[in-house]
């Protein structure tokens, strides 16, 4: 996979570079990491990559011909890059487009700076315009980032089998539940028992329970969004809708 | 404000340390920012910070006792520090979110990684818990990184004025308009008639529809959210729903 970025700030990327996952992605050669600099395709005499807002107003435009250029220079030896647009007003991004993307051969990720980019490139040029959160941010360069570390996961020959990543949040659909570690009694808190008793079978459906009951008591969203998954059987549904009856009613009767 | 950040990685913390907005808070010496690294804390003969977990699977904890001491080190000379830990259990970041803690004089963001903490470090340190997002990331670096950026943004003193931060996404609650700079004709694509007119009261008109009218499209959600909102006057509310209308009404005489 190869993802070139499109950033005023390509020296943003080197922290990401040698970081533990993407770090071996590249070094297996599973994946290409091209920050490029927009300001290296300025034609205006002091470098400039900004430009006035057509109406007025407070902000400036990052300026449409180094911009032009450079989408031209990254796009003209390939055919169907992906180019994505890190924008506010984006579609909100999440695990699911994270897997649609990873299937990408090469991805171009644009950065927005100042109040953005002109209409008519989006218009021209870019495919998906993808937000990572409703908050505020000075640039394309973090959500950039962000994009890049989920993507570079979910690539086959990334993670190790060890890193047994069907188990994470939002792959199941749920939570995770609690984790511990030593000591089994830490300052007076103690570990479940359950998790000490070796028994494998208790142990799962605790951890699934528990599971449950955060997702119930913190993102009763995801819940609803399990039981609209294809990918999940009707079967399981019922299971599901099962441990969700006991959950509610351990919690009740707490109360 | 000073924010300590608790990671196995604080190099990867260098790449926004000199960035535009954060690197001028800092140097105005409105925040501070320091990465410290969990291992230093460790006094495992190997330098380890990661153990099993308890009740078995495939991933490690992060281990209790370098956590502990670099918490308690941070913490010993301070009161009342917030301490935010990355998860994606967490409660969604937004803006909201971002605004309560640019009120803060001291934040750890405290960075996970393997399969998480200890349940009883959040029990006895955590304050809030937060995701960014619903995606699966390698650990909690990126998120602090966007939370430090979106909370530095706000801090008085830290934008200057012309950056005029209220009309942005998500202060207003609408998704931006779009902009538009030179040339005026751009490969055949030419800028709206009205931003030429020179106009404002008619610039700023067809900005705030252009902006209630993405917003309807893409995030129908948001649109909701402002009519439960107690700041907005209902005065401002009667016009907002006469400017909705106004602009449905457009969008159908175009189909």
């Amino acid at each position: 996979m190869n993802i070139d970025i499109l950033t005023l700030f390509p020296e943003m990327f080197n922290s990401i570079m040698g970081e533990s996952i993407i770090g071996r992605a590249r070094n297996k050669g599973i994946i290409k990491i091209n920050p490029i600099n927009i300001r290296d395709f300025s034609k205006n005499k002091h470098n400039r990559v900004d430009d006035y807002p057509y109406g007025g107003g407070s902000g400036m435009v990052l300026m449409n011909q180094p911009l032009f250029d450079a989408l031209k220079s990254i796009t003209q030896n390939r055919k169907n890059s992906r180019i994505v647009y890190l924008t506010p007003k984006g579609k909100t991004y999440n695990q699911k487009i994270a897997k649609v993307l990873s299937n990408e051969e090469n991805l171009v990720l644009l950065c927005g700076h100042y109040e953005g980019i002109d209409q008519r490139i989006i218009d021209e040029w870019v495919t998906d315009e993808i937000s990572i959160g409703d908050y505020v941010l000075t640039g394309g360069e973090l959500p950039a980032m962000v994009l890049i570390d989920s993507i570079a996961r979910l690539i086959p020959g990334v993670l190790g089998k060890s890193e047994s990543f069907i188990d994470e949040s939002f792959y199941s659909g749920l939570l995770e539940y609690p984790h511990y570690t030593r000591p089994s009694n830490y300052k007076g808190r103690k570990v479940p028992e359950i998790l000490l008793s070796g028994n494998h079978k208790l142990i799962d459906e605790w951890r699934t329970k528990e599971s449950i009951r955060i997702t119930i008591e913190r993102r009763p969203d995801l819940i609803a969004k399990l039981f609209k998954r294809d990918d999940i059987s009707m079967k399981e549904k019922v299971k599901l809708k099962k441990m969700i009856n006991e959950v509610i009613k351990i919690s009740n009767s707490k109360v």
